[in-house]
């Protein structure tokens, strides 16, 4: 259970209203996430959360064109969100991953590569392994 | 500075030059980076981590295809990298992503993605949030 | 569930005893969390944990002076808690931020600033960014 | 070494030299400090995160009032880059807390509670201790 | 509730049910755990990670000899599990170490020494601290 | 470089050179290391983590014994310091396990075992799979 009471959508009023509506339109969905019921308890933090994922994960919706698909960016998310262990966005992310048209079979290849990452993280800090030399990208 | 003695390429035999040559071959790459040279202090250990790291990022060189693009398995590995700040890594597979075509200003927005899902991944947390209902994928 | 037994307060004796009593007037609470009864299934632990977090969190207990307030403590205990994820911790600390005063709008600023950092953090290993000079503080 | 070529000062143009400005007026600073000048290879992210990093860490800047003083918004950005091992940010926040007056004994108790709730994370995590009851904070 | 549906024993054919008879046999378990019955929902990762796992923690199985005896290797498992928070694996492992003989008192010794060292970590990484000079390991 | 400056063992005086002969006399050391110089700028600090560091690493030194052996401890510390990417105590603990005589194969296990249950830790998570039923621990 949350620590703090969830915004339900009926109480929303002004800026928290207007920002649910947005995100409704923009992910097309019918209700409201429980995360952005959570930060409608500080209006101002909702606010600047939406408006940077919204022009991160959502650049279309402002005219822009990203350099990374949608789908791109949702898989980065799970990888983060696996890596972290974060249940809510685990699920969260595995959901829009799926609705973009992944399949079983290939999260399992994103879990393996997530995995297989995470292990090798771990090898080469656990050795403290000195980095191969490249020049920074231009 | 490694906590192990890095084997070099010229005293590798038997199996560690096997692997050696094919880590070379399969990456196309002129010399063995250093991860490899630390693994190779104990034989068994590169063996099982070169052959899954294989089948894994290059299913191509065993003639399966997998259902992840090259770059696209190289920004998840960046992605869980820069999560947990490793250096080694963060360093081989941002020269990885660029051999692969991404330019300095797409890495700007991998960068952007998994720096907003780290903080989201902590708000979600923080906040004990609990999962939006979704069923699981089939 | 807890992966061992925790213990009762009815059953404890001796040490353990005396270190849930303390624990109780310490933190004016009416039951001992679980996080002591689970410590006390090995009371040379428990006693060592319990030693230090009354030391570093209740220093006026000990007649002490500490350099930072009850309430700044105890949000430093939930940014840590919420990087983490660790859901027992998260649950504790909200509790006693709240005890002391923080209400839900102020919580959300902890949070903003908790995940800003989150990822500022993952951009500044993810580019391995080296640090401004600073001379060391005396 | 970073990943990305810095951006100068000197050859900021248009939004990014606006931005360098207003960073370095905004901090008191007398030259951009290596973050952004890795963010501006990306202009549209350097906008994003310093937007945002300006409207969370300096609300006095925009009027607004914060419900956290700078020092405890900064105490809650070294906690949070301590836990997550970032050199980059623990020099920078480090250096933002001296220059809020935190001494060296202070920062010691800073560094005794994020050690002390990071130890603890591990134990309530490694025993799967349940959170005890408290109501959500309304 | 996992984000995919878990691979029933009764379905399982060909090299799915070989790997699952496999599990049985070398971990002397009378059903599949979880963890596995997620991972068949691709048979090629599946294959992947229980070959590795199998290498490395059941060598015995391989008529190899493990320089770690098998208890120190499940204690790493559970050390690295608490550490990452990882709950699923948090109960799998402690229950492999008290099969192993590890009794309550001796677990309060191993969540012990990970919390010391999850603090010390923080306060290492937190100050910035230089290791002390060492040769590498030969 | 450390964030603040190292005490000198020549400038320590009272409460702090007595805990420096402590450390040196404990551990068989002939110079302090850079962690303890550090955290003497906050002599209480110093008493706090020495004590309990003592206490549970060095149980034989207070005539207990403890239930693990010293080099299992120290495993479990490089398990935990690896995961956590923290090089001071990566190097730090690498000297000791092999002072205590494990050689670099014996290493290449312990790094083995480290690797793969990061990696499985984040497949656990990363579809968040449900424990399997097990008794808590009496």
């Amino acid at each position: 259970m949350a620590t703090v009471r969830l915004v339900d959508e009926s109480e929303a009023t002004g800026a928290v209203a207007a920002i649910f509506a947005d995100i409704k339109a923009t992910k097309k969905l019918d209700s409201v996430p429980n995360f952005w019921r959570v930060l409608a308890t500080n209006p101002t933090q909702l606010e600047l959360v939406w408006t940077r994922l919204k022009s991160i994960m959502h650049p279309e919706a402002e005219g822009r064109t990203g350099r990374l698909d949608p789908l791109t960016r949702e898989i980065i998310a799970l990888a983060v969100s696996a890596t972290n262990g974060c249940a809510y966005c685990i699920n969260s992310h595995t959901a829009a991953v799926r609705k973009l048209g992944l399949d079983v079979e290939a999260l399992g290849e994103v879990m393996a590569v997530v995995a297989l990452f995470n292990g090798t993280n771990a090898i080469a800090n656990g050795y403290q392994i000195e980095p191969d030399v490249f020049p920074p990208l231009d």
